[in-house]
């Protein structure tokens, strides 16, 4: 089919910086939707597949699932937008469309989905590249509307920040009176207290350090815990009903088991591998209590977000960068040097 | 307060067998049902404790909380019992009464729940004694009653093994259609297979041991899956709803948990202890899957069991024992060799 070649920025290896070179997007077809893209998030995840951490990168990757644009074409079949429309694109960009999972409005959890970077593109047989690019081309079935009413830079990471917190607590069925925590005051932590503020939960952040109990109540945290205060942690024990876990790597999660209520759960949102410390089984018996992984949200779910966030007028606490600094920003990412999330200007990859 | 002294077994250190010993009951206080034993099971918890495995046993204990007897004598203020009434007694006689776990008809997760045995009696200021003895004084809100139409013998199980498989069922709502797996096939693994049957679940059996195919199929399984197959395992991946695992020491979860469909939850309610080895969280993450605990049930919720027990004409298969036999009976239950349940006739105490 015929392609239209755009500049890009990703990576040909998982040893090399990022650097600027040209992908082909396809041409749309009847049920799809070109976007300019204004603004692209940039998640620990990119960094993880640039660097191929989890095995399974295809070279060139070009990362990025937090996307901005406004609609420049639309095909034939196209009835959900129009040119010149506000739209987002998160991170999945198809996916079956018939199974249990796609028909619950869980594509998600599509044993078949196509990620927005790193899934299999059908019609030109190749990869899928995100979007530190100009413009992207996706089925208008994955594509999200962002109400005109907010910051375009501040909204892109709710595409993958935001909804892989707001998908638990509407899971968990988080509302007025709910007690929530959240753990770690990252890209998704700070999108959790803002959003479980908003649903009207009485919400916690657990930190390990006193540095951000300020930033922690500003961002809609009632109350601070820091972690390895024994007497603190004491006070919540049998509290929380929901806990959501945001930190991306190992730790123990058992003093944080003993503070839920009967029938509380935390749902690991961060981290992807074995539980080290183990979990004992103790504290789940003795009240019932569950350990649940959640994965990002499905499309329905992700538009739910958007237009919470268009009510609220929430947005993500966010610093503008350059396409050309993204290799700086990871660095910075490594060292949790970021408050919340960086967000490319992609008019810097236009000039 | 006055007391009865009555023959029951039990034993003064972890090293020694159960042997005959005499223990005071206190006389019926208002609400108090005095319930002549006729039949109590034999629980792994009862040689963790005579053993004090959990490091937690006061001496002498006398261990037993599944106790089948007919009333004798009432209290005052009792309501809902007379003398002559067929009762059982399971594994708490007290709780708090006040706190949301009692409200929520959650006894077993009251911080004050009081143990058959082990526990503390408040009117005695003594430890509890449990069901290997000739009688019991329990307050009739924790006691049971049980349907004239099942076997006496065969349905004191049912006040443990079967409340803490039936437990899980009703929390995560098993009914006509629901997928269910059982891990283990003891006493709680044999109760869970016919309690989930008679509920309408599609019931599965998974079993290490081809010999346990056939006893699976006859108690309720539909299907046996030979969990060290790699094939059968892969069979089932993304299917079921429930898990309940009985195993009681530490084992591999994680093959069984890419077995849970989207939202599945694999409760544990056999084994206290570390995860060993370590629980992953990619496929938790990627199917929204959880792992949680459950703890017998309460004491409506353990009525209902009864109740349903009769009405399905469901009990636990036993081999009846005497009193005297034992310390053979925990020595056969380490070696995993009943079926599956042993129950002690108290007449063998009373001679």
């Amino acid at each position: 089919m015929s392609t239209k070649t755009i500049k890009a920025y990703g990576t040909k290896s998982a040893e090399s910086d990022l650097e600027q070179l040209n992908i082909n997007r396809r041409s749309v077809t009847a049920k799809d939707v070109e976007i300019d893209i204004l603004f692209c998030g940039v998640c620990h995840s990119d960094l993880h597949f640039a660097r191929n951490d989890w095995g399974m990168t295809q070279y060139p990757v070009v990362p990025g699932h937090e996307i901005v644009g406004k609609v420049t074409q639309v095909g034939t079949g196209v009835s959900k937008y129009k040119v010149g429309d506000l739209v987002a694109v998160g991170c999945l960009v198809d996916s079956c469309r018939s199974c249990n999972n796609c028909k619950d409005d869980l594509e998600q959890y599509c044993p078949q989905w196509v990620g927005t970077y790193g899934g299999y593109d059908k019609h030109l047989n190749s990869p899928t590249h995100g979007g530190y690019s100009e413009a992207i081309v996706v089925d208008e079935d994955f594509v999200l509307r962002v109400p005109e009413n907010l910051d375009q830079a501040g909204i892109a990471p709710v595409l993958c920040a935001g909804i892989t917190t707001w998908s638990p607590l509407r899971q968990w069925k988080v509302g007025k009176g709910s007690k929530v925590a959240v753990v770690g005051l990252g890209g998704l932590g700070h999108m959790a207290l803002k959003l479980a503020n908003a649903l009207g939960a009485d919400v916690t952040l657990f930190s390990r350090s006193p540095n951000k109990v300020q930033d922690g109540l500003d961002l809609g945290a009632h109350q601070v815990i820091i972690s390895t205060d024994e007497a603190q942690m004491e006070g919540v024990m049998n509290h929380f009903d929901l806990i959501i876990d945001t930190v991306p790597y190992a730790h123990d999660l058992n003093p944080y088991i003993g503070t839920l209520a009967t029938n509380g759960t935390l749902v690991v949102v961060g981290y992807l591998g074995p539980l080290d410390p183990m979990l004992v089984t103790v504290p789940m018996i003795m009240g019932r209590r569950s350990v649940a992984g959640s994965l990002i949200g499905g499309i329905a779910e992700t538009q739910e977000l958007l237009d919470f966030c268009g009510k609220h007028n929430i947005t993500s606490d966010i610093e503008i960068i350059k396409m050309q600094d993204i290799n700086l920003a990871y660095e910075r990412m490594l060292k949790s040097d970021v408050h919340y999330r960086f967000v490319i200007d992609m008019k810097s990859l236009k000039k």
